[in-house]
């Protein structure tokens, strides 16, 4: 399935490398040069490494390192060996942004030893970033099991860099996002909002990754990690007064003793992505690249889906998750339930109708399965088996409708943070997935954490998701995981890993501040580099005050043509059309392109984009000659001129395009949009213009 | 009991007081005009102080304010009412460093209002001091209980101050202190040290109170609470680039639902010391001030103690606490146990007669209750009932010739931090003890809290530990509690409270790399400003090699003559004589100074002091005309000339000199002292020299 094409070349060499009687120094460029890693080992064998950009220093000096419980790796030591590689590859991932990767690198490890044990510290260099991560080696002969108690590797900032940050949170990723200068991160802003029922943060100077930066000559850099497997996620200790962020490993319950690995154990990659300006940041496959290769020898039956489901109409409050009758989004936020279950046999039937006849290949159902009157907040074990349906829902004979109309269910499977009553279900639950022929999960990890003691980025949890992943890629599962951990690129490794959310999602509109008109914005630069984010895009019944108590304060903070923009500029091969069938039924124009748009591609350009303040995409659909379109802005209007310039030359396109009525605002006047086709070609230049809390869609179809 | 004279002014009055259009600004100088407090209220309502110290700014401006769940008690205030008003008393201690304590400042009131409810912030301002502290109000009308989030007190320093500072553990106080810059805090130096078996340090730019700084002029100040009442400990997170602490409260299990008080509650106050040099720091009496008068009727029953018990010998290796055998001080650190159960009647019997013998009033005894077997590591509910002897321990004869000797055991509760397990059975616990006629317990908190969630500093436990100090004075009942949150100033209000631990006790000494020579010169300006401490100091068999494996790298980090010394500058109304009788034997000329010194006083005087150098401090006995005076250092040695100018005039005294032999080195050759005998009277200088790592006692007799 994956051609490759890749030379490896083992250069035991002296490019770069002098030592002297105060340590030794290495350094190592970027295929292209643009990027130099500096390695050194202090006098007092002190690792520490420094990155240079297009020849100006970009990260500064900075320190590397662990604590193990049984010593220090951060120190006094001295070099054991040193090579050097350099790496190149073309790979084919199953479903993504492009149709092929290139993972080009030069690599440099080296091997270091003190009284705790070797360390052997892998750096590759590519021209868009580079990832360094710490082998931990032992002392000679150990065998066994390593406490880990911290890891120390820092990124030293050369200035107060605007930073677009979430606070450094235990339990959740579902914060918006603040700008400010580093120096100036402070979790506490994020004690006004308490809508997210589980979060945890001890350390208001801490913020979670991706982070994204931009300095003041322009360039933009983040800081991630990749192949997060067995380890604690990593999070940012910040100091305001230098600018250096200083890893902090998320705990378990087990506290101080954050990881528990074995002799020889690979840490997840460290990433600093940089990028002369913000499209590069998106464009970057560093992270994918890091990761190891697909793991799964069958792929067929994994399938990009775009999907609709029984999920809005809970949080609007129109139906309800349990057939008790009171677990809507509202009663959650302490209102009083309807009464009305949503996932009854009519009701799915009519889902699936709706997906047959629009061409949707999924449809989602929450609140099939019983234990929902038990779930919110209980802090409970046993709650869901993740078997038994309610009595109102035929399992079986909507399972093979679904089959036979080609819009199968994607089965929920919400395990109120009980990791362990999930673990104690999941074998036969996947089994009855697969005796019904579903190939689908949306999982879902709302509330605290069962183990009691751990929080949703600590080890013990890590190993949780991906043991899931595990498991349903064996049943031939796909899975979409929400309230996980941020994601770091192991859907290259597990491509039935379709989507997370792991974010603030549309969701939050239905019975919150709600995400302000920036947020979309900044999504692709932060959430978004580690993995495709099942957002739920689409809501076109934007205020939806006929479902609230007046008067309504909610709204998606959006223009109904933004909604649609969404399925272009937020990648990922899962994509919900949100909203529900009869508001869907009442803008059937609009509703063309979210039937029309793509959900995986040969080829995607990040045409123009400023975090924060707009984005305008481009992809070219999997082995289709269609292109779509987005762009999306801010609180802001603005005009974006477009030149079409990706499509290929002499051809002509006909570009459909959604945009905001010249009246219509996010707040004012929402649903205001219009539809407009012209003939286009690779010459041409399109000018949308995007309203306040806008944006624009356009599909571009070859003529004829 | 208690005289008192006290004169209270309410000055509704101007003094400082001019509102202008951007705000509102009112001073209240300290009783003698030398700190002047700046309370405004800015143009956009948010609340902040300044503390000025002879003309000058010692606390930059600072915010004011916590926040709600329900809101934000932090900006967009109304000033509804202020006032001023002046205090004056004096009050007696049931026991103490001084036999009255005068209790004057003045104090400034303001009465705010925003959309969340109302505030009272109440500043006293003192001569050495200032403290504060917000009445949660609430809106008109409100009743129940509010959730606290957090608190936003700042403390802006004016400079990088060198600070003396432990890190921001939830769980553990039992840290050495390190000095740095206020720039420099950072919690990851701790990860060295992993001997603390229940510690938990999320935030690695945060500490714990009490924390003493010293500024480039030589100014002192700390930053600590007073009476800690149903709220979680407060923590400070520093910034490193502005030099500002801001209040943190540790969680508990509720998480970022920090505290649920009652409408109307007031927090503990806040408190800044400040003097000019740094003793006036250890003079200070502002924190006991601060806290409520004595709430026990008959406090007869309390008295100042010096003991003896079975405890070292535990830490040493050579009993155990556990009748089976396993339990030493060796064996929590992971080595085998040597199967010899300390708390027989045989060696009870023993201590007994050895305090009988040299005049000591209590006889501690550990591991006399079933349950050890099950207790260290376990995070087990139901371990202790602390009600059934082992089989070799004679519980009601052994009570009862405690009494006949004059030396009344003192009942060990260890918990193993199962506060839940204690509050089964502390009643008919303390019936037994009633029953006994025994007053005084040892309390304990190793191990991680149950509930589980729970952190030893959370409001929980601080309510658990409230809980047992009042159940305690309704059964006459003394406490000494090991490994609660640190103490703020509540043993006035609960004089039955005669000492705690919270701190990193000569313990440390028998089985970690122990507490450096500086660490009780740093002692008594931190954790010291809260409370007495049970140090358990005077160890005289200082290497103790017979009892552990050779090569034998541990000591207690002292010559013998400072395990004198430690009994006069370490404050505490209860102090233990450490060390085994056999090794007291050896030294009897030496164990005088602890037979003879008091362990309550009528007057102090701070002769001298250095944080983390030295300290010489004087003290009269209650009741009696002797004196007695310690003089410590740090691991340099110094020669300290004490003027006696306190003595009374006219009047010869015998000083007997304990001290260190001029060979003597903390390292080399501890247990090197000499004693000699001068009379002396207030016109002498003593010249002491002390060793590295040294100090000298003396006691001061009237000449017949």
């Amino acid at each position: 399935m994956k051609l490759r094409n890749f030379v490896v070349l083992m250069l035991f060499s002296s490019i770069g490398e002098f030592a002297f009687a105060q340590g030794f120094v290495q350094t190592q460029a970027s295929p292209s040069g643009k990027i130099v890693l500096h390695f050194q080992l202090s006098a007092q064998g002190i690792p520490s490494y420094r990155i240079d950009f297009l020849g100006k220093p970009i990260i500064a000096p900075s320190k590397l390192g662990l604590f193990l419980e049984s010593g220090q790796l951060n120190q006094g030591f001295k070099l054991i060996q040193n090579s050097s590689t350099t790496f190149d590859e073309s790979w084919q991932p199953v479903w993504g942004e492009v149709a092929s990767i290139r993972n080009h690198y030069n690599e440099l490890k080296v091997k270091l030893e003190n009284t705790t044990g070797q360390v052997e510290i892998t750096f590759r260099v590519f021209d868009d970033g580079i990832g360094f991560r710490y082998g931990l080696l032992g002392k000679a002969g150990q065998t066994g099991e390593l406490s880990v108690m911290e890891e120390q590797s820092e990124f030293a900032m050369t200035g107060d860099h605007t930073a677009w940050w979430q606070p450094g949170d235990w339990d959740s990723n579902e914060h918006t996002y603040t700008t400010s200068p580093i120096s100036k991160i402070d979790g506490r802003v994020y004690l006004k909002e308490t809508s997210i029922s589980t979060q945890f943060i001890p350390d208001y100077r801490a913020c979670q990754t991706p982070i994204a930066m931009r300095t003041t000559t322009g360039v933009h850099l983040a800081i991630h990690e990749a192949a997060l497997v067995n380890f604690p996620a990593m999070q940012l200790n910040v100091n305001p007064a230098t600018r250096t962020f200083t890893a902090f490993l998320v705990p378990g319950a087990a506290l101080w003793r954050k990881a528990i690995v074995p002799v020889g154990f690979q840490t997840p990659w460290r990433v600093v992505l940089i990028s002369p300006d913000a499209p590069g940041l998106l464009a970057s496959k560093l992270i994918l690249n890091l990761n190891e290769p697909c793991k799964i020898a069958d792929v067929s039956w994994i399938k990009p889906t775009k999907y609709v489901g029984i999920w809005w109409e809970m949080h609007l409050g129109k139906s309800t998750w349990d057939y008790g009758g009171t677990q809507t989004g509202q009663s959650a936020q302490g209102s009083t339930g309807h009464g009305r279950h949503g996932a009854t046999t009519a009701n799915t039937q009519k889902y699936i109708d709706f997906a047959a006849e629009h061409g949707f290949n999924g449809v989602l159902v929450e609140g099939w399965n019983t234990g929902w009157e038990d779930w919110f907040g209980k802090w409970k074990e046993d709650v869901f088996d993740f078997q038994t349906p309610y009595p109102d829902y035929d399992l079986k004979g909507l399972a093979k409708y679904s089959l036979e109309r080609g819009a199968p269910i994607i089965v929920h499977h919400e395990t109120s943070g009980s990791a362990t009553g999930y673990e104690k279900h999941i074998d036969k639950a996947f089994d009855l997935m697969q005796s019904l022929d579903l190939h689908a999960i949306k999982s879902g990890y709302v509330g605290r954490i069962i183990p009691k003691g751990e929080w949703h980025d600590g080890q013990w949890m890590i190993n949780h998701y991906n043991r899931v992943l595990e498991k349903a890629a064996a049943k031939k599962i796909m899975v979409d995981a929400h309230e996980p951990v941020r994601p770091t690129g192991l859907h290259r490794t597990y491509p039935n890993f379709l989507a997370s959310e792991a974010t603030r999602g549309n969701e939050f509109n239905a019975w919150s501040v709600g995400n302000p008109p920036e947020h979309e914005t900044i999504l692709p630069f932060t959430r978004g580099l580690g993995g495709p984010i099942d957002y739920t895009p689409g809501v076109f019944n934007i205020k939806f005050s006929e479902y609230k108590p007046s008067p309504n304060e909610y709204q998606v903070h959006t223009t109904l043509a933004k909604q649609l923009a969404l399925y272009v500029t937020l990648y990922s091969p899962l994509q919900m059309a949100a909203d529900l069938p009869e508001h869907y039924q009442k803008h059937l124009d609009a509703f063309q392109f979210i039937k029309d748009v793509a959900v995986d591609w040969d080829d995607t350009r990040i045409l123009a984009a400023a975090i924060g303040d707009f984005i305008v995409t481009a992809r070219k659909a999997k082995g289709s000659p269609n292109w779509f379109l987005g762009a999306i802005t801010d609180e802001l209007a603005r005009a974006q001129s477009v030149k079409l310039s990706f499509l290929p030359a002499g051809k002509t396109f006909v570009a459909t395009i959604y945009e905001d009525a010249p009246d219509a605002h996010w707040k004012n006047n929402p649903t205001a949009y219009r539809i407009r086709k012209v003939e286009v070609n690779s010459t041409s230049v399109l000018t949308l213009k995007l309203a306040a809390g806008g944006g624009a869609a356009v599909s571009l179809l070859p003529k004829e």
